[in-house]
């Protein structure tokens, strides 16, 4: 048993010990993960934590612990977390905890280096290159060319998406800013992910100048909308510059028609992006990708594996139709990091294309699961998804008590679905029976997505 | 040994079989990377690892792999790679591999969740939460008042810095874009990080409205030569709005006297920015946080616990005095995910602060390390880092052959000295033999840090 009092010294052999007694902890954990009998989550409010639960005290002190007591603080800190490996665990996004790529992540952290150049992350560079190409070529890009780069989550992919499409029609707004350019505008769904607002006040082109597009039923975009939005907007002496298409809608899993909006931005010369963070994955199935049909004709795409791929959080990658486009977007030509005389080929120096300067490894999981499943097993793994929110759906459609919040079987694996509290049941369909039902729409509008 | 074809599968006991082989490869690898006589790196070229080394294949097929096979990818990306924990392994910002931080790394691996919302996150968004308090009290700011956030790397959190300043000075910049503002302007000596650039780029600012300050023979802004650029900027109409001190700068380890360019600040009503994401680990110790003086004047701090402190990667902080700021500036409310009818206190929800959605948990390897190493372990580990630049600047300063960039003991870890190549050491000092040695630059310049 560990019991100094100093940190574990680096080579003794009681760091490793220290090291296998957290193993041991964790691969506990992990068997009780997958034990449907355990809870989800033991909840306690903030103040209960911070007043210290049996002993557990999150304060930071002068002195340091021993380490019999650290590993007294990581049985803590799982106890009072989210088991989110856990089989009744439903996120919006992403749920199940897989083993490839979890030990993945434990050499990535043991590796400990660093994206931004080949010299000091060879094999992972390399890695994220021939990925990005294959997902280039799924998306059916020519010979997958084109560019890409992985990056900390979908909302900085989009952020990506909308600096590139920027840099590809007024280049000079990197060096003059934005005032530099005439009024800018954008157009995204109504249903579409906060991101790409996100994005147009972070880079700043101001929310206002992002133009939400009215949706069918479905939540898809209606085209017809797009394109009366875009001649307003240019009768207005705006420039429309950027569309966005989201394959996979946050909430009621949507999928834009991307064919239709494809042909408005080839017809208008805007830039097209399809935000399939979440509904990418469907790109895997050969069954379901057409409801990304169109999506090759993208300028950008955003695609995290890290949702419908199971992959471990972070792993977001942004792919770009044209090369050199994110280079020449962010490449500042910091001598004193990536120097152009090496000893070796720069062109995988990945530093300049980035808006990060240090880049966490975020691609060896993801290359690790897609060695184990091949990519049939991802293909199986989506079509398993969908075949169970069918299923899900096709139980809960004719249940008392609960409505479809739309017509006809899911696109994706949202469920959407209203439980109608008895006190309302009786209530003709109407205007006040729906504002009753909205008024509580946090306790009863549940998304469940596997 | 572990030999089914399927990935494997949760909750079997073969599944654990394989992470604890994963786990027997990690840990020989870190008992080889602490033994000197290992090779750091074993070289190749790109095209080498793309052809494939000795059945070492990194392209991804549609047919899964065994979990034998695995074994294998793992073993391989590893020979292949940096051991960046290797002892003789000097890069510019980070280096060593502390063993409290890869378990904390680990566990939080497998705990694979997101700080977004409190209710995902329990124990993480307090454990964050309380570490930035505390490190807003060693900054100096009252009761460790203020807001903050850990941003994926430096740059991001240099980035948040621009932003925030933006919002507090043009708030309306987020609805209505930089075309709402007049010429904004931002200062940053040009021995500073890229980052501030390319945020000026991103943000829509424009790099040429970035303004470069001299600097001393030390790598050091002169205080009198931002005030004259600021009074330059506002007779040709611009609007001074930010400006970066670096605390700790990349090439020289130089530190900006923050006292004085905060006057300057103040009279002007500039933001204050310090980067201290090289040098913020200074902090921690009482012999030499003095050379941050002043930074307690800052409105934001960008301090990287991944760097002097030795925490893996990636551990980045964005520290901002005035509460609110952060929230105000990137809040979206997207409804749908950060509900405010919760159950619980939903002021610990980060998501509205951040320009992400989806955040890696990197607090707990730094929290478990602070917890295992106290306020005083990290304060020797600086202390000792330092001890030794000074060693080595002593034992280069009258060697043969060898010069010292400037004079004077380092300030930081990064200690600069030219190899003079024999050709040229005859040639007495002067323009020609500057000329020549420049020339050789990127060969005989070195900076070596701890």
């Amino acid at each position: 048993m560990v019991t100094d009092l100093l940190p574990a010294k680096n080579g003794e052999e009681y760091t490793m010990q220290f090291l296998l007694e957290v193993v041991d902890i964790l691969t506990n954990y992990v068997r009780k993960t997958f034990d449907r009998s355990t809870k989800v989550l033991d909840f306690h409010h903030p103040h209960q934590l911070l007043e210290g639960m049996e002993g557990f005290s999150l304060e930071l002190c002068d002195q340091p612990e021993s380490l019999e007591q650290i590993l007294v603080d990581c049985r803590d800190t799982l106890k009072y977390g989210v088991r989110t490996g856990h089989p009744r665990f439903f996120n919006q996004l992403s749920s199940g905890l897989d083993i490839i790529g979890l030990a993945g992540e434990w050499l990535t952290s043991t590796a400990n280096t660093n994206m931004f150049t080949y010299e000091i992350a060879p094999v992972f560079v390399l890695m994220e290159q021939l990925t990005l190409k294959k997902m280039r070529e799924i998306i059916g890009w020519p010979n997958g060319e084109g560019d890409g780069i992985f990056s900390p989550g979908g909302a900085i992919s989009n952020m990506y998406s909308v600096m590139v499409a920027r840099y590809k029609h007024y280049p000079e707004v990197k060096i003059k800013g934005m005032t530099a350019a005439p009024r800018l505008v954008l157009f995204t769904s109504e249903h579409s992910h906060y991101s790409i607002k996100k994005a147009s006040a972070v880079l700043g082109f101001g929310t206002e100048n992002l133009i939400l597009l009215r949706t069918d039923e479905r939540g898809r975009v209606i085209p017809a909308d797009l394109e009366n939005k875009v001649i307003d907007a240019k009768q207005k002496g705006f420039v429309p510059v950027f569309v966005n298409a989201t394959a996979g809608s946050t909430v009621y899993g949507a999928f834009d028609p991307i064919n239709e909006i494809a042909d408005i931005c080839e017809k208008y010369s805007m830039w097209l992006h399809v935000d399939g963070a979440w509904g990418g994955g469907l790109l895997m199935s050969r069954k379901h990708r057409h409801k990304l049909n169109g999506i090759e004709r993208a300028n950008s795409v955003t695609w995290n594996p890290h949702k419908m791929m199971g992959v471990p959080l972070q792993c977001s990658a942004i792919l770009v139709r044209e090369k050199g486009l994110l280079q020449g977007c962010n490449s500042m030509c910091a001598g004193y990091l990536f120097q152009p005389d090496k000893q070796y080929d720069v062109t995988y120096d990945t530093g300049d294309k980035a808006i990060q300067c240090g880049r966490h490894v975020d691609i060896f999981k993801f290359w690790l699961m897609w060695k184990s499943k091949g990519t049939i097993g991802f293909e199986k793994h989506i079509d398993r998804c969908l075949e169970l929110s069918e299923y899900l759906y096709h139980k809960i459609k004719n249940r008392e008590g609960y409505e479809m919040v739309f017509e006809g079987k899911p696109q994706h694996t949202n469920v959407c679905f209203w439980y109608i509290p008895p006190s309302l049941r009786l209530l003709p369909d109407g205007e006040e029976k729906r504002q009753r039902l909205h008024r509580r729409v946090p306790l009863y509008q549940v998304t469940l997505c596997f």
